[in-house]
């Protein structure tokens, strides 16, 4: 099979890195361009870039020219993790000439007509591309995958809210400095320490699961009908989100049909086959102190979340504790695994 | 002044090690006897002692003999530090034997006739000490101080719950390792890690709340009206607990008002002048990432709890993030501010 | 091809358990007996064990029963990360009962007749065993590996102890909390602190090293001739031990001479293929702030050694900076990569 | 008595906060002014600056206007904490200007003429002062103190070096992320790692000791005639440095004598008096894992090094363990202690 040939915007940042290294083996993807803001450009990328991943750096984008991330870049599929500033400017334009953005950053997701895409959550969002052709007469396309926190939150709520209807929702996370990219956070601000403030992460957790889990009415997305607010703190922590969450459903499940939801939820037969779909999405713990972020976060090679502590709650009707790998499937992986969709869906022609 | 003399049960523990710290210069309290388990019983305080602070050992308690934690000791007020299981076969005893037990073990928290205090908060508790006597025909007496999450969320609560009445409670908690003493939490264990589990923190964060903003009426407490759900999380933090809070009030302030009532409080009268009350017991901090452990956990020197990101919440009425001192006000501090309440009550003849 | 039975002393701690986790897909081993304290002894392994490991517990141990170290398990090969006080009391009965003793126990290292083993550095001194055999009529046997520390940097030595004699060494180290097992360091000592000492092991790295780096003559160890000092301390990593090392040599390279050295060192033919071999032993890095236990433990799958900062030392000849992974070829996977050698060469019969 | 005004340069740095929270109480001196670079210049400090330290702003400086760091500063002393490059600008005709320069930047320190300064180890260096002001027609002066890993281990050299005579000196440090300024290590550098390069260091280390314990011959100093090695490492820890140090002696004492001489060592009479001068500067631990960075960088206030695990090395004569704090004794105290030198001196009229 030719390997189909992609691009990384915002190559040398650290999710940019994660992307270089999940594709390097990928079995239907190729890197064959980077792209990176001006002062990056020109040069190989092995110089560009500081390389800080345990895995050394693949072979055959040390000697990839980093570019402009603007059209004329060689390849068919654009990953983007680009500041969402900059992604302003150059998804909309790559987008129009042809190529499949596949974004990680902000700046489209809540964009009526751009998917918000989980391949186990919501395949059929893809749908929207459509409209997004036909508005925008647009030749590629743009689908977006949701913040880091927010990802791992609704693939644990997909199979709640299809079996009990999820009513409203209370969050507080901990998560890990690597979600804030390099040299993000400070070390004197985190050692020994807790920031309970990130900027901009608590009205992304409050939106863009209602997005997620909404559905397709004529070309719009009805957004999942429950209310949701949000605590975010960063913790001392190399890599995985922690989120404690509270939730009160429309109908009232025993713990018992709650863990065999969670248990039970695989993929949908079209995204079941796809390389990067874990076999089991939702991993349930029954120790009474996990998930934890150092045994837990490369559960179904990052792609899966972990899911413990499920109790009853005085205030809603269950509690429970949730990990995710916040640079694998919250971040590069999450992309990727929606490109594979997009392919498998004939989006990619 | 004469000092009263005191004595430390569980004296060479971390909270026993504080609690020896903080009385080296008390105005009022004079350490005049140690005690802890069989293991040390004997042993000059020195060598049964694995110090744990910066701070230098005070000469005074360097020769004194390590005793059993039974009547004989050589004091009038005792500070209990002691395991729970352990505490609750030499508490009363000892209250029976005419010494006053100020604890920090969780054992009689709960009890009806044994005051769980804050002076700030509920200095008419010890009302309760006369049914204690009574009863029990006991001669000295028991307070205890609560659980340091619980008393650092019921500093704070106090003024909201008198001015707009608290109906419901959310609270996720991220806690100090040197809450868990030591050895402690293994490293292990915490290191670049959480562990979403605290043994028994969450039903005591859940209940004593309740208790400490109760009432007395005809010699029994009527806790307060409102149902509260936890989750408690051990973060990589040496010291201070910062807890994610959203309340519902019975009537509903604006965010100016909740403000205006957390920096307004004051100490009652008869506990403004007690060694260890700070002046102003709550901190508000406007900047948005604050409170943090290492920046705020020493506001009063130790005995303030820092209030931020006062803001609304969608499923409650507000939410903010609270900060305090878990081996200060929360531990070692608070019984002794117990203590000085009950002197200054009259309580120690 | 058959598997060789094998069984595990020690096997609930860390390094049993990471001996169990390398154990679960190796070509010639299969995991037939688990031993540990008589605590656990009569426990199904799953029951005995709190698993620490990211990697699930592998489904063919758990329901082995833990036995204890005594002869009558069944298996020929056992791995011992016994406490060196009960290794002393049980290794040499089970190599007197024909067990092959793997052990990484200090007790029986510096044993004259017992090999200190490393096999890409010292695969003859499995001669010893005929010694060790014929003086004690031992049936089985017992080789060792070193304390994590030493191994590594034994194993950076070799080929300049070859090419250009280790004359005087100086070495300070940063170690991981991993190298002290569960629940080993307490969070409270080493939570952003660093502690100047660990119990034992200066001794060990200034006499270790020698008797890998010697030869025998007729039967006996002639320890490599030089001196060293070492200074040792715990670092909060959680793992990899990174090692700041000085050498004089008895001939004089130049910095090409040592790289060159280094990066062409392999293992003996006899070793190379050994399935725990790495194909390169020694990674040297070239970056000026190389390695690092985050970015280079896993070299080798965690059997290579990292050695980077070669560079002119005012007082010796040069100095550099070395890093290895602690539990995997410090201790489990070391004695793992022991009893490969003695499969190969035989003298498991 | 009315205080000298000074100014800070680089006030809005970390080292330039603990000047500020330094000199909120200082007898002597009193802040009137605060300097930056041109981005601040203009602002109200209080808003220029991202305040870090736990203790809260002094109320005397948050109004002060942040001024260029040019001649024209309304004060008599000047403290600098601005980068080395930035310092080689202003500090030379600050001094020109009238200006006592007392420089933590490491620009001028090996300047023949000027002096490098530790008050209790060669407060005659200030002799250079007049060979500064002759040669250069300077009305003012400049002093610098050394780098923090070198002012720590110049401190306990002292003693030994009188004494002993040190003849060659190894040492490795593990150094605090606070030693780097805001935002300085990133966060996924450091948690859970090691990093075994700091930019600069090693030469410092290697030649700042030798001036500060040479003698003044003739209006220059003949360096201190030893050799010496480092080794620098940066560790996750918030705050104070730790060295491994081991040293070979012109004469040979036993520990005992060591112990003696470090232990006796006090601060010259002249100098014994100024407020910033610990009583004992040299504090000699006796456990067997003591110094450590939590439990004594705050020995003297922050102004005394801790020096323990005195034992005999195989290499050298002698190795032990050094601690002191970096941002206090090793940055902005130090020269806060060099002023007050000055002033005791009568250098500043």
């Amino acid at each position: 099979m030719i390997k189909i040939p992609v691009g990384i915007l915002g190559a040398t940042g650290t999710v940019g890195q994660r992307f270089i290294q999940l594709l390097a083996d990928h079995p239907w993807f190729e890197v064959t361009a980077v792209a990176a803001s001006e002062r990056s450009a020109g040069q190989r990328y092995e110089s560009a870039c500081h390389w800080l991943l345990p895995e050394p750096m693949p072979d055959q984008v040390r000697d990839l020219l980093v570019q402009p991330p603007t059209p004329g870049l060689d390849c068919r599929i654009v990953f983007s993790s680009l500041p969402s500033k900059v992604a302003a400017q150059v998804e909309a334009p790559l987008a129009e000439a042809g190529y499949a953005v596949c974004s990680n950053a902000s700046t489209h997701r809540m964009d009526p007509d751009v998917p918000l895409l989980i391949p186990e959550v919501n395949p059929d969002h893809t749908g929207l591309i459509e409209v997004q052709r036909r508005e925008r007469g647009r030749r590629g396309l743009i689908v977006t995958s949701a913040n880091c926190s927010s990802t791992q939150l609704v693939l644990s709520l997909k199979p709640l809210q299809d079996a009990f209807g999820v009513k409203r929702l209370y969050v507080t996370t901990m998560q890990a400095v690597s979600g804030a990219g390099y040299p993000g956070v400070a070390s004197l601000d985190i050692l020994s320490n807790v920031v309970p403030y990130i900027g901009g992460e608590e009205p992304k957790l409050e939106s863009e699961p209602q997005k997620m889990l909404g559905r397709i009415k004529e070309g719009d997305i009805v957004p999942a009908d429950f209310v949701s607010s949000a605590q975010c703190n960063r913790v001392p922590v190399r890599d995985g989100h922690l989120e404690c969450v509270s939730i009160e459903f429309a109908s009232k499940p025993d713990v018992g049909q709650i863990v065999a939801a969670l248990e039970s939820f695989r993929a949908p037969v079209e995204v079941a086959d796809l390389p990067s779909t874990p076999e089991v999405p939702i991993v349930v713990r029954t120790e009474e102190d996990r998930p934890q972020p150092i045994l837990d976060r490369d559960a179904g090679r990052g792609y899966a979340v972990s899911v413990g502590r499920i109790r009853p709650c005085a205030l809603f009707d269950y509690k429970f504790v949730l990990l995710g790998h916040n640079t694998l499937r919250g971040a590069a992986g999450g992309a990727i695994h929606n490109a594979e969709l997009l392919v498998s869906q004939g989006w990619i022609e």
